[in-house]
């Protein structure tokens, strides 16, 4: 940022009438042009389209207009060049905009403001931000996705402990494992594609509440800027920060989906679990003991899912309780969704990568379903189907035998049929089909279950709904 | 909640292994029936269509079945009918309704979990009441639409001071004013209808977490219940509240509007606005202060924003970072989810009475705009169309004459041509055609702008969008 | 609660002015009585000794005073003994109190609410029980401390490895570990002790806000419910929720580190661990898959972190952007901080339990430690110290033979003193002697270090630091 | 930030086991070189301490520790000079000093790492900057007292109306007023010393997490750097992050307290109010209203309460479920703070401005207590005091004469004593001496009451409180 110290061109912005100076404080906490010339894109072409509409409803001259559109476009590769100067007493990059058209085309650059407030145009800026924020952020969840179903593909029949509570509960393929992440993301991009068309409204032509006495054309600008109609209310268009807030509550959401995962990911590749390697990509040595390959990017996506609910709450905070229309409390919209789209970009991205690069141990999952008696349910549900229990009186059997099978020390199809017998006089040595393992994952195949059928079956219908 | 201090039941429904007894503490920590006992309507009915599809795969017999079904239904008549003992020692709802059914049934009560989980049935009955919740608050916005749209029709022609700032801007209708609040409304009930179609995906048949042996139909279950069709991986079904955190982060949108709308007509009740008058209905009186119409449902609609808030981000909080599949965490959902449900249909309803019942203090709100230059855009925008000069320009010379006409002490219309001349001689008396508040708001006939023909327009528009 | 449908009375408190009824939805969103019932004893006692001071201020009589507190104290023992009536059409406990003291001793209960309002008797009653809380949380977290303590005294010389990024990282003592927590519980104790501190100034005597023109003593009833001082300034005292806030933010840090035991719990107990057992009072068994062992007292105070950070949460919210004094948005500060009492005494108690029930694996601990290269610090820092190379050179060193062991599969002591030397000539076999965990752990005697010999020590300062 | 793209350094750093290279993403998600380096001064303090703790135990020579500490010296002077490189390959600012040690003064910059990690390095750093974060806002918070203490000096007899819910309830004076926030500033001060004070205890010598097996002193490098003790335990003292917690809380109910006096400024500062006038160094105009003046940095300091709360709860978030010791996730805990720190202390800042520039519009004040039956209770205090009536009945009384009032559109002393006789027959004319709006205040004298005579008082044990 270049302070040029126009601190009295700011003030006449301002209209003349005011006396006293601007004190330093003021600049810092209200200058907005460190964090909103991000937008500079936006307001370029937000401010060119206005201009043709203005041209062509006869509000101003064409050669006017043309002045103001070439004017604009060299201002766009000035800052695309880096040799734009901008300057924190011209408060934001709109103000920083037209100071510099005035400076190339003179006082025809004072045209362009007209039936147009800031308040107009700071909504259409920053909701084409956040367009572009949905698009993207659909992008990167479908790489993600087809990163998880790649992964998943390979690794349909690998078999692993399924969790709950952290317990072993039963066991299932690693492939259906990442296919649960697979949905998660489905449902954010669904979050982010309606977010999408529940903003497509455009906000040019509300001016600064009241909308204008100008007889412009808001459907042009609507539809030239890639807008589905423009908005219904000009109070409403002004006050609304909804699609902002609404960006980061799908990105909250999806930020807790990637928490999932990377906690996962920290567990997997600790040495007691040891299922999965991450790569040297995503993982850090430590300055005092060589030996350690932390997995930081995982960590990171973790944590950084705290910073995203801190800006999607400190954002409704802040909306909260404010009268209409525009109230400065809302310049606060912009470094909150700012930072939410950037740490949420950052975290999916690093998550595609680490995906990508993770490998699989595949023994040591196979292995540690050798343990907990992971296939009682499936004991149990034989009991039911072929004994014809009530599952009720079933899990009671089980029970029974998995704490026999721990008093011995065994695993469930180390008990001798005679000891099952002893607990259930009915069972018979066609049960040892249903202890194994692979018997058990291969058994599930219902609709959405573990079994590597299933998996495939679902890999497949994945790669069709990625789009 | 009757506790018949049944805790041996209980560990007995946990299987035969547990030779300690349960903790008073972990009882309290542990228990959900006290809140979870909500869903047996929906735990109930996912349960008879669980059932009826055992029947039509011929997992279980249709006698088996039948007693089920109607079991079930004796069940959920004693519980309507306030006849039905819940029991802490029971845990929760599944478990309550299901030894209640082993003591009308028998041992057949024990067929019902048959290719079923707690996890599946969980998710499953907390889905359906927050699908329900989702058409409720649907119904609920739609009648406050209503309210809104009425009022606004009635008041289409009555102006007011627009507000920036809490600065007087420009003048405005009142009913222009409610439209605003009508789009951000319409927005939120959009919000819920996507999150009801992004839910209605049927979790029975997930089982714990793996799917199930069973040769169940899930699209029978699914359909039976008015789903669109099942989940498709059962480790991210039995994992997955995003339903109830998307719920709540359009409970927390919207709740924010309401605040909005609640400061509001706390400060146009106040008696240095006194724009409204709120009803007997929901104000109050103080003990001590006799004279007092304290607008308190207004201010608790303003305040309950922060309670829905605080329950998003509390589920948010407890999702982060828990590995797949189901952790005990999870049962955190329900008291923030049913909190936030009927604090946000309190402050809807609330809200709708109130706009219902206000009466608007025409008068006052006219006079209002007669104090801060509110015409002052009229002017500058007069000097831009009439004497066709750039719109900074025009804006200095209407800074010029507000400072004026602040020295002077009146209003802009206060000023004499010739005083106007002094600023810019170009001026014509012409302009004082648009120095009237009714002009101004007259003229302000762009699309979606404030002027009674176009908040007509609006209005019937409305009417067509609630549906 | 009762409704005794007393809507009638309730508008009579109101004074004589209101016409309309109050709707269903108001009284709904209105009375408090469900929740603020609660604050029975605080009520009484503060209305007591409200009363004793109208008296020794001659501002009521004597006879009338000896009324009051009787049936006062007649109404604290109908609440305890179960008999009172509570009415929601009497929206709170304070008029609850007041119109049943009316019902006992006629026209001179209204003599109690002399000099005295709603608003500062809340404050006090509120703030009362929030100083009990305090002191609560302190008795708790002493208990918790002391089962820490204990365990920690047992476990002084029980090897485990120490973690940094769940990666193994230097071995440590397990009661070392223990006394992480019980530095946190320390500082929590620190922070409710402060809080406490700061809110004992006493309310009563505000008035509705401004004060009184009676002749009240407040230091009388400052001193007599235990007060350090009265309040400074009328209107701060019935504006002021601040002690809500600060007892949760408190109460939020400390659920952080509840959180975080938990997790580690969690952990520990699973397959892959294997390092505690937690007891069957503090774990579940599962419905479907009866070898399970859930941990889920933990997992409910890890998740019930989120309850309390959303409580908090929503009661800054609400109390953002309040002009003074009283608004009714500060009636949802009880249900939020009641909700964060009740969550945090429960997540303690269910913390200290497991604490002290745990059963350490002290072999599975130990053999954690012979993978992941643990004492490679060990091995630098003998690098440094005998050899006396730099620190940074000694690391290389070490990175160089834990590769070279990686590869040999072996740990650092598998290596030969030849293949040492080829990596840094210099090395001896005394190098060995720091090779072992057990010489590893009992080097590290820096204070607060984890040497058996430190951790003993700190055992003993902390049983004089608990008090 | 100038990034010297010295990876291959970087890697060099975490030893000379990884082969593969760091990916973009992760240099971008892991460094923290960007905002760390605010810590440079903290940084190279405590590395000058730590090293003088070297030589003194003779851990490294003194040769040694002088080319150290000389190094470091340089290095600060280079860094305020603006002439040090840093470097994102290098992470953060402890590398990119190590880094630069190592270029100035050659091999023996290593020995500085020596029985210390980054772990408690960065612990110490940010805990230095931490508690200078508290004394400066302790400082910031004395400022703004002052500014208040001196206003409600000037204002001790200025009448006002005092509102609860916004509506006038009693005449309060607006120094008594402004007192109410210098309550809050004093409480808010308080916290930050008490912060302060639990903070002060020193991490240096925890070493990576379990202390280390040099002899070190840690007593003299926590009393060289001021602290009060070394820390107690090395793993808790690596995994500790409540000092920003901490600070963070007191900031967020700090900012609560500076959103509501930014409430009432933009409030009072309405044209409706008119109660004071905003300074023009605060205000700003619109672009489009040329007559505004708008409230923009007391909006800012609403809306900025959000960001304070959010990132407050941005930290508990990430801290929540973390297991022992450091994680990756706890970097984050810098930007949150740092941000909390830096928008707090420019709000405080801007506060001061706008209460020493306020002023103040005293007959806009008085009127507004014309309106609103405003003495009301003084009434019903007369009915008790003189005719010996209960307070219930006495508010009855003014009940009907308010209401009797409201009728004849007149205020309470605009009724003749007969009309008042029709109500109760008691009255006397002695009773229109409480109704003038100044005898009200000036009867308000207990203690911390309205009354002038009591503000005065507070006014000046308020400059001794203050310090």
């Amino acid at each position: 940022m270049t302070d040029k110290n126009q601190k009295p061109e700011a003030n006449s912005l301002w209209g003349g009438r005011f006396e006293g100076g601007v004190s330093d404080i003021m600049e810092k906490i209200n200058a907005s042009i460190d964090f909103d010339k991000i937008l500079y894109r936006q307001d370029i072409t937000g401010s060119i389209e206005h201009c043709k509409m203005l041209v062509a409803t006869d509000i101003i001259s064409a050669d006017d207009g043309d002045a103001i559109v070439k004017g604009l476009k060299q201002i766009e590769d000035e800052i695309e060049a880096g040799e734009f100067e901008f300057s924190a007493a011209l408060e934001d990059i709109h103000m920083n905009v037209e100071s510099r058209l005035t400076e190339i085309i003179g006082a025809a650059a004072g045209r362009l403001h007209t039936a147009r407030s800031r308040n107009d145009q700071v909504a259409t800026d920053f909701k084409l931000w956040v367009r572009d924020a949905c698009d993207q952020a659909d992008d990167a969840l479908k790489a993600l996705q087809m990163a998880l179903v790649e992964k998943a593909e390979e690794n349909a029949h690998v078999i692993m402990p399924g969790f709950t509570h952290l317990q072993s509960a039963q066991p299932v393929t690693f492939g259906h494992h990442l296919l649960a992440y697979f949905e998660m993301f489905t449902r954010d991009r669904s979050r982010f594609q309606d977010a999408r068309k529940r903003l497509n409204e455009c906000p040019l032509g509300a001016a600064a509440l009241a909308g204008t006495s100008f007889p412009i054309d808001r459907h042009q600008t609507a539809k030239a800027l890639g807008f589905d109609r423009p908005t219904s209310n000009s109070m409403d268009t002004v006050s609304d920060r909804d699609f902002a807030l609404e960006f980061m509550s799908a990105a909250a959401i999806s930020a807790v989906h990637i928490s999932r995962l990377a906690e996962e990911m920290v567990t997997w590749s600790c040495a007691q679990f040891n299922f999965i390697q991450m790569s040297d990509s995503f993982t850090t040595g430590s300055s005092i003991m060589p030996q350690k390959r932390n997995p930081d990017a995982a960590e990171l996506c973790r944590g950084k899912s705290g910073r995203i609910i801190g800006s999607l709450n400190s954002l409704l905070v802040t909306m909260k309780g404010l009268a209409l229309t525009f109230s400065k409390d809302m310049q606060e919209d912009k470094e909150a969704t700012f930072d939410a789209v950037e740490t949420y970009s950052l975290i999916i991205a690093a998550m595609t990568g680490m995906v990508e690069d993770m490998k699989v141990n595949e023994n040591e999952m196979r292995k540690a379903t050798n343990v907990g008696f992971i296939t009682a349910t499936d004991l149990a549900d034989w009991v039911v189907r072929v004994l014809g229990l009530p599952f009720r009186t079933a899990h009671h059997i089980t029970g029974s035998l998995v704490a026999m099978a721990e008093k011995k020390g065994c695993d469930l199809d180390g008990l001798t049929l005679e000891e099952m017998k002893q607990v259930e006089p009915a069972i018979t040595d066609d049960v040892f089909n249903v202890l194994s393992v692979e018997k058990s994952v291969a058994s599930r195949e219902s609709f959405g279950g573990t079994a590597p059928s299933q998996v495939l079956k679902q890999v497949s219908l994945a790669k069709e709904r990625i789009g």
